[in-house]
């Protein structure tokens, strides 16, 4: 049986939701590699019993593991260290090599920091070298040390920021306190399946039938979730156990969602597009979107190895002046009509000099709706130089955000499908 | 003493990070708004028994309310009404009137999907109409019912999907159940102030001065965090109680940090300057940022009003071809320089005949650092046609996500500060 482990998220402002968890998502990955089952997250806010009462909660669950984020920072409220070794029945220590570290730490970063006082900045942050005894101390990245309690759970102490947290978990997994409290833990395989255009009722149905019909079904353990338009499919197994289920599971989902599904190996439609753009140039033109297809399309490191750049044609005089989309034709058939979608990816093609082009123009809302052209109604031109083009209007569900962001979502599958070759197939 | 819920977010998809929670910060926010003490937020996965665990957990600390998203789906891992039913000790039955309303919801969504099976889809929601006995019912807003069970705790059940679990909120609120589970709520006081530019070391000092001068410290609850390169400073409070405290942090906040303080009354860098472009018309040139600003700009209903459009210019052909930046310019100085932000930010200001313009270009990473310009430099230009430009080279800290998101924030506040004719302040 495999180890499992929780987390316990810390911190008012995540409580409160002022800012939005992305470490239990990130370490939960973490753990998933490592073949850890993760049970539980939990978020407190910076009251100390009930923080306490989370790490009572995961022992009472038995847990090997647990893993705390946020609260180690110079100011009053944070106190994670404090409950962990009160938790842990074990007294704070000053470390005097790490305060230190801390002090040449915060002396590089007052540099960037005009009009402050060093000894005041240092003092707010000698509180952070104060570790429990025995704990193992992991290295900052920012100015927060992390530290390692060896009990039953173990507990693993991160900083709140995602780049310092994730820059020191190398570390934390390395240490004799880590490896022997997950020891004895069972790798899993997993593989995803990707599915677009299709309701997550459909897959359903799908799964009833995979119950039904493939023997040793039961060995597998499916997920599905619909994220951004996209079905996904996500089965975990042990090792050699269920192989021929998964690949009668495939061999299922392929026959009876053979456009709909277009990843096997998990890669999301941004990895596919990125390799599909290899060698050529794309040009944006976007109205409703206004960047968010540019934004995705360069997330990637490399990304100008391939994407020329776009335009941001918000208003009508844009998409003239810098498009050269006709004032007749906008007026004849409406800013958001297929006829200035595709005139929109001609003058992207051509002002940018590339050989793909995508274009969006919709109505986002909450205003501009009429009876023929409701809100969430966005019209998509992708064209090629060599290829010929793909055009789309599609009626969006949602919010002003929603429909912008699932817009971004339907061009990413509209660029597959044409630079594969795949014209047809619904969206 | 005011009432106290907790939140369980349920869906293996969310505890294993495949999609991350948005709802519990969601409703934290009504919580607080409805005065009643966030207490705890746990995450689970589809294990039945680990829901019910947290269900027990929240019931033992004694919480007046739990609220669940998720697990209300057609799947056969969504089982949120069944764990709650048994938990609550009352028997699921079918509500046939509830059946109905939901097959006339789904025969309407089916339109959008083409060879679809309705009866299909149908069964696949049948359970969805099963509630348990004595709970009130809320409307779908998707196809999935939530439900409010009374009891010690009341149990709020609602689905996953945001805007679904957002479109039920109020009525989930109305319900008798909910009410009389909140009764004797105490209403706070809560105010928020925004800094940028600062250390959070630096704000650490600041409360402990505080502390030690302004009488009636101790009745305000401050939390601070930093989100984005900007300071949030929270103050929670019992109505009437403290108010002199808090007047007198304020000061004492104003007094030390006069640059820095920008909001103080929590609006957001974002609505200032929505309210400073007001009768203005603004143009993006974005290198780097690649229409995160143009992005960023827009995500307001009405910014039609003011936004002209963007040029995202990747490539140097497009700063040069696009934004009419000459290509000696670029030449001499590197594409990231403040000479070519001004450049970008004068060729938008005329491509789109715009009064205001900003411009970014700076290097994300994780390629395409320089010893001189180390990844996380970035330039940056705001310029007006009427109140001059003020320009700014920064080193940003972060991955190439960090730099680029970070990187709007930093202009956003260089808007700011040009419209509202402070030139000058750290940045």
């Amino acid at each position: 049986m495999s180890a499992r482990a929780g987390i316990v998220v810390t911190g008012t402002e995540v409580l409160t939701g002022r800012i939005s968890d992305r470490n239990g998502p990130w370490l939960s990955d973490r753990l998933l590699e490592l073949g850890i089952e993760l049970a539980h997250i939990t978020i407190t806010g910076d009251r100390p019993e009930d923080m306490e009462a989370q790490l009572r909660f995961m022992a009472e669950q038995g847990v090997d593991l647990v893993i705390t984020s946020g609260g180690l920072g110079p100011t009053a409220d944070d106190m994670t260290v404090e409950v962990v070794a009160r938790f842990a029945g074990r007294p704070l220590v000053l470390d005097e090599a790490l305060e230190q570290r801390i002090a040449d730490i915060l002396r590089g970063l007052m540099q960037r920091f005009r009009h402050w006082d060093f000894d005041a900045v240092r003092a707010a942050n000698r509180k952070q070298a104060l570790v429990p005894e025995g704990a193992h101390v992991i290295n900052p990245v920012g100015t927060a040390p992390g530290v390692v309690v060896p009990g039953k759970p173990t507990v693993v102490v991160l900083p709140g920021p995602p780049r310092e947290l994730q820059g020191m978990w190398e570390e934390a997994v390395s240490t004799p306190a880590f490896q022997e409290a997950t020891a004895g833990r069972t790798d899993y395989e997993q593989d995803t399946l990707l599915l677009f255009g299709l309701p997550e009722s459909g897959m359903a149905e799908t799964l009833r039938v995979a119950e039904r019909e493939i023997d040793g079904f039961d060995r597998l353990e499916i997920t599905t979730c619909l994220r951004r338009g996209e079905v996904e499919v996500v089965t975990r197994r042990e090792p050699g156990e269920g192989e021929a289920a998964y690949a009668s599971l495939v061999e299922l989902i392929r026959s009876r969602h053979p456009r709909e599904l277009f990843s096997e190996d998990g890669s999301r439609v941004d990895d596919q597009v990125a390799a599909l753009l290899a060698g050529r140039r794309i040009a944006t033109a976007e109205s409703c979107t206004a960047g968010l297809m540019a934004a995705r399309l360069t997330e990637r490191p490399g990304s100008s190895g391939y994407v020329a750049g776009g335009v941001v044609a918000y208003g009508n005089e844009a998409k003239s002046g810098l498009l050269g989309v006709g004032p007749a034709l906008i007026e004849r058939h409406g800013a958001v009509s297929p006829e200035v979608a595709e005139a929109m990816a001609l003058g992207a093609l051509e002002r940018f000099g590339a050989d793909t082009a995508v274009a969006i123009t919709g109505i986002a809302g909450p205003g501009g709706g009429s009876k023929e052209k409701p809100v969430g109604t966005v019209s998509f031109c992708v064209s090629t130089t060599d290829r010929g083009s793909l055009a789309r209007d599609i009626l969006l569900p949602g919010g002003r955000a929603d429909v912008r962001e699932r817009s971004t979502t339907v061009a990413m599958h509209l660029l597959r499908r044409l630079l594969r070759g795949e014209e047809e197939g619904i969206l």
